[in-house]
């Protein structure tokens, strides 16, 4: 046998033991009231606190590690943690604390003309595997929506993390010990061994569900290689639509926030279209205003004769997520066009129409697949916390369970509770 | 190339060509109303009726085949139609009509403190799969379902049945010609290919979900090949436990219907669980009536020193679904015992207790992790039409997106929709 098989075989071990360990203490779980689960949020909260110090030293080595693997900016900004970001952290764990427990929610008894009485109960999922990159606060964050939720769970950080992940678990196991529960409600994967990922993502047995949270890259090859279920967020291609009868002013101001606001978030516009018929009235000012921001503006041959200085686009901009300071903008014939382009082009995420005419909100609302639609609002707005979950493991672009801001609901299934007096089946 | 290679580039190109018309058909069926819907199913149900004589000449073929190939009468039974029959497949049809749509319900909206107002509005998944064997009225039956859900639908029906299918499918497609809707709502694969299957259950792009109906072996192969999700439904190792507080007429009037009323389905009980205490007072006359019924018991040790004649269980019975005329007993110290039998060998389908000790109910139904929980209540209820849902497409035994018998909504996901007057986030 060679080292490396060696190897593999240790890690789907270790793996092994931590799906086993997951289920039986996910039993133990689901049987938690809210107040001992509450309780033991406030204490993972204050362990965080007291070892604020430990953390920011285990932190600052990832980002010496980074600096020495030259590290873009952009991961550096997100791996990096201090005070106030920690503080955040801790108290976005009380927050989950203060939030309705939905485990053992019950749905109003119906009764049968068979003389059964049904209702639905609310139950956790089992055992969530989380796999994530760089920020080293999802390690707090995904462990107590997963927690409250009455899951047990297995997490998966990126390499770049790793001692910022070993600490602030760390201070969830202690949280945990002091609560008086098993260190085994909420797990780390300690090693960076990429097979442990694979061994997560095919653990049918005792994993119920996989939460994929970075890029394109991690998520697809989750799903390819996966068996047990996946929540996806793949492109998030947002699209706002501005329909003739639009208010030139909302409209100039809501796809201005849509775009300008962030650029790195999945809820960012990416493809502005404009009916012809008003693209005369929003385009030149929306386009300076874009300008200004030193956003790119690719756009169609249309557009193009509107307003000068753009730069051509080309199919693929269509497609494109760019996440980035550069919008594609297309001039339609109107809502029919604007529709279908969105149904070719888009990714199902988010999209808006801007328009003061309620038949064709209503049109919009009707026909365009995606987890938001949105009236008269900025995309940007595309985020559990907004839709008032009170918080969110991510932001589903699936169609089954869960779809579009996932909160502690989307961690939850429901079992038929029946009940009768003896009642015998004919 | 060969002629296999041959074969099987023209089934997936089949495949392909039909995965894209139900694709380009699923959005104008999304936008159909509830009366459109149900004019087309009636449609479809005088379409059957008028060809009856036509379809049970055409099952008369399959059934000849059958005979040929020595299929089992359980099998031969399935695959039988007869008038009768085929009336109660076309008013299913009917019934299926007067469900109320699921589809564009929308919940309250709720006003966040930003000034957004969220709703959630029910959509059709868009393209749904449906893999079945033998019985050919689940052509029908599943195809109506779907279009009733507003989803195109891919049907694959068994070999066994291949003329009575086509047949079936013959009347559908009049059916929608008659409501003036596209034959592309609900297609029959035309082949008996198997290489139809895996490509049906990889075509991401197209398909949205895969319900297989039938074997536990269709199941698993499909389960294990698919990329599109599935909804299952594995085994149905149902138990009934009979607490020590239980009523003793309740409980044998219970646990005797609960094996005995029907073996095939899933629902049926296939293990009993007695506490010791109360084992004397109803094991004896139970198993007198199952002894009458002839079906034979497997007990355990304690059992078989109670009652006389009783076959020895080995650990196999505990994990077996016989669908048979045969049950597994266990005498169990109490109420921990059993669940923990449960959880140890159930396949969380459907499990129950019969207890007057409300502390006792409660305790079961928190911590029996099962699509369904029942109380005092046969296990042969587990179903759809007795649950309310007006028809059943399945039982699902998985947790995620849906859980226990499928209907309608259970074919459906929800968007958000967010509005407001022209919000732009800070």
């Amino acid at each position: 046998m060679n080292a490396s098989t060696n190897k593999r075989f240790d890690v789907a071990e270790y793996m092994e033991r931590m799906g086993q360990n997951a289920r039986v203490v996910s039993s133990q779980l689901a049987g938690l009231g809210q107040e001992q689960k509450n309780h033991a949020l406030e204490c993972i909260a204050r362990s965080i606190e007291t070892q604020t110090g430990k953390i920011l030293k285990e932190n600052a080595r990832d980002m010496a590690s980074a600096e020495c693997n030259n590290l873009s900016p952009a991961l550096k900004d997100r791996l990096y943690l201090d005070e106030p970001r920690l503080a955040s952290t801790v108290s976005g764990c009380r927050q989950v604390a203060t939030l309705p427990d939905p485990v053992g929610e019950m749905t109003q008894p119906v009764q049968q003309p068979s003389g059964l009485e049904i209702r639905q109960m609310r139950v956790p999922l089992g055992v969530v595997g989380i796999i994530y990159e760089s920020r080293p606060n999802v390690t707090v964050d995904a462990a107590v929506l997963c927690f409250k939720s009455g899951n047990a769970c297995i997490l998966r950080g990126g390499s770049e993390a790793f001692n910022s992940n070993m600490a602030l678990a760390n201070c969830i196991r202690k949280g945990l010990i002091d609560a008086g529960l098993s260190t085994h409600c909420i797990q780390l994967i300690e090693t960076t061994d990429r097979a442990a990922v694979d061994c997560l993502a095919r653990m049918d047995q005792h994993i119920d569900i996989i939460v994929p949270r970075g890029g394109k890259g991690l998520i697809q090859h989750i799903s390819e290689h996966a068996t047990v279920p996946v929540i996806k967020h793949l492109d998030g291609i947002c699209h706002v639509y501005i329909d003739g009868d639009a208010d030139i002013q909302k409209a100039i101001r809501v796809a201005y926030n849509a775009k300008a606001r962030r650029y790195g978030i999945c809820g960012a516009m990416e493809t502005l279209l404009v009916a012809e018929s008003i693209a005369p009235k929003v385009l030149p000012e929306l386009c300076q205003q874009y300008h200004d921001k030193g956003i790119e503006i690719r756009g169609c041959e249309r557009s193009r004769q509107l307003v000068d200085g753009l730069v051509p686009a080309i199919d693929q901009d269509w497609t494109t997520e760019y996440l980035d300071a550069i919008l594609s903008v297309q001039i339609v014939d109107g809502l029919e066009q604007a529709i279908s382009h969105i149904e070719t082009y888009g990714s199902g995420h988010t999209d808006a129409i801007i328009t003061e005419n309620p038949e064709s909100q209503k049109d919009f609302m009707r026909r365009v697949d995606s987890s938001s639609v949105m009236i008269n609002t900025s995309t940007q707005f595309a985020d559990g916390f907004e839709y008032g979950l009170g918080a969110e493991i991510g932001i589903s672009t699936d169609k089954l369970h869960v779809r579009g801001p996932v909160g502690l609901e989307g961690l939850t299934s429901q079992k038929y509770i029946v009940s009768s007096d003896g009642l015998t089946r004919d």
